[in-house]
């Protein structure tokens, strides 16, 4: 028998109907034993140090049984983290490594089935990177469930947003189905997110003219700070704060005088719409997300088409877990960008399993500036 | 001197407003000299033999400067067809040879810079071929316009529909823009034109599974003969009526039960949004044409793109003279299908200079049944 500790957990009070409040949450202390018991085969036990807050969590708080695995009432959620092995009855692991991948939010975890684990690769690089720029998830059970069922735009929506993998995607996005090339005008919208700062990055490191915009639910203070980043840290050419603007196409024509070549898709609806009007000829949009379109009853009409007619327009929608292969490939380009501080990633880091709720409700109205990350124990 | 003869040419009476009518044109009888005048190099004298009625005509009908050249009123108007040389002061040319390319709608042209004429590679195949399923045509003086003014959207939705080429227009949207795989499901609406049957027709030699949709102005009979067509000239597996069809999205269900792999947009609209919502995980959209949306004030919204993004949907507008590097590639396919008559070409051809006012209306109502042509004499 190992000592027995407390565990604080992240704990579903309720399933959510629309918006998550900090309230369908709670903290639950319990205890858990620091050592696997014996008969318990190939299990291991993590020390739980970051934990990423994706939009994906959502989709599981909902009681919509035939799309998602809900959570179980007064247990603790899972999600992906960066951990330390305690210990291991699994013939992969060894207690002291450090591993990332699937866990639960909480303090201590008891993993049965590991197979979603994976090795941390490079420990010259920031731990919580794994939750972000260097992390490639994929969530076997959920995609298998989504693939057998009638495909409802509803589905479809959140399967879309169910893996959490900023870096292959910004990388696949922009690489693979932007085409990019030297000089061209590159648009990103939710620019300041995961993965538009990365793929404006990337857009600069291509040689491209790169604007992003981005903004918050709440006006102000996060809004300037995220258009700031866009510019002084990430290195964008512009950057503007979309809610300030009236007319986004006009907006658009004041940063894109001779138009734009590619628009990496974020945001969907009336940003769309100004963005084709402001397309140049053969312009490429590699649909990313459409997070204006998530929540809304009645989804926005974009009325000019006829433009990827007249433009011949490239758009297409992917996602990045169906593009595995490239992963060594980006890798390769990423790791010694991130070494030679030639890309800069911006998470943002909130204290302790005591923030979890906070930092999943902020998630939802844009209050996070990078990518939101909880760090419960650094060690 | 040579023999001077009556030429009937057809003229523009006034510019066009909106839609067509025949009276905006009328024919006039003039004279012409059969042999070209000493002192007139590098012309050539044309018999008119098939006139194309294609839908570019109406741009120029209309006074709009800035966009396209209009027609000079009281004169005869211009378009593409199918000659004979009556007599040639061009290096280029000798009397008796068949040419195709850009003349006049009139009975004889003299043509005084004939850099636009080809000459006729395979006198096996109907000549009117030449203005459809074997041309392969560019207006030079048009798209250099074009390309130098700034992109209105009225503007580029013309640049589309002025070239006319259906087969190539097929070949490259179907072969190179929709990446069909045997076995895949394949939907063509404006199925019965020039272009539609021939992507169904491309499609069943592909081993795909075809659905054809077509419709009229005038419902009735046209409409029955054109969806008949479809299913027992063209071998498309099913057609349907688009106009009597209350709901699009009902129909598509009906012959896509398992979803659409591949369509072929020539319609855009409320009928793109149909196809969406039925088209399965990574699909194509090939955008050849958006005619549903050509002669409205207030373009329809498409509020479904959300599938591009769930369904990981390719959607891509082009313009087949932007790749005229396959055309050999084409006619090394096309030509033996022709003449193994595995392909069938319908053409709607009209009889006499006397029926183009009529036959140009048609277009825009739909009257025709497949490629509209005209023929002036036949040989």
């Amino acid at each position: 028998m190992g000592e027995e500790i407390s565990n604080k957990q992240v704990i579903l009070n309720n399933y959510v109907k629309a918006y998550v409040k900090e309230s369908d949450m709670s903290l639950r202390t319990s205890k858990i034993q620091l050592k696997i018991l014996s008969g318990c085969d190939d299990a291991v036990l993590l020390k739980n140090l970051y934990l990423s807050i994706d939009p994906f969590i959502l989709t599981h708080m909902k009681n919509e049984e035939h799309f998602v695995p809900p959570y179980k009432l007064d247990s603790p959620i899972f999600g992906y983290g960066v951990s330390k092995v305690l210990d291991s009855s699994h013939p992969n692991f060894k207690t002291g490594e450090l591993v990332w991948g699937f866990t639960c939010l909480e303090e201590y975890s008891l993993i049965k089935d590991p197979d979603t684990l994976f090795k941390v690769h490079d420990k010259d690089l920031p731990l919580s990177y794994y939750t972000g720029i260097l992390g490639e998830f994929l969530e076997p059970i959920v995609m298998i469930g989504l693939f057998s069922l009638n495909v409802r735009l509803k589905i479809n929506v959140f399967r879309v947003i169910i893996l959490g993998m900023p870096g292959m995607t910004a990388y696949v996005g922009f690489f693979e189905f932007c085409s990019p090339k030297k000089g061209e005008t590159v648009y990103v919208s939710a620019a300041s997110g995961a993965i538009g700062q990365l793929v404006g990055q990337f857009a600069k490191n291509a040689g491209c003219y790169v604007v992003g915009s981005a903004g918050s639910k709440e006006k102000s203070a996060v809004a300037l700070m995220k258009v700031d980043l866009l510019k002084n840290k990430f290195g964008f050419d512009e950057a503007f704060n979309y809610k300030e603007e009236q007319d986004y196409n006009a907006a658009l024509k004041r940063y894109f005088p001779d138009g734009i070549d590619i628009y990496f898709e974020n945001v969907g609806g009336k940003m769309l719409e100004a963005v084709l009007s402001n397309m140049r000829l053969y312009g490429r949009v590699a649909v990313c997300g459409m997070i204006s379109q998530y929540n809304i009853e009645q989804h926005e009409g974009v009325h000019n088409l006829l433009y990827v007619l007249t433009k011949r327009i490239r758009m297409e929608g992917y996602q990045a877990n169906e593009h595995y292969h490239l992963y060594p490939k980006y890798l390769e380009m990423v790791v010694p960008l991130i070494k030679e501080e030639k890309i800069t990633y911006v998470e943002d880091i909130a204290e302790g399993i005591e923030s979890v709720p906070g930092a999943i409700v902020g998630l939802f109205s844009g209050r996070n500036v990078g990518k939101q990350v909880v760090v419960v124990a650094r060690e």
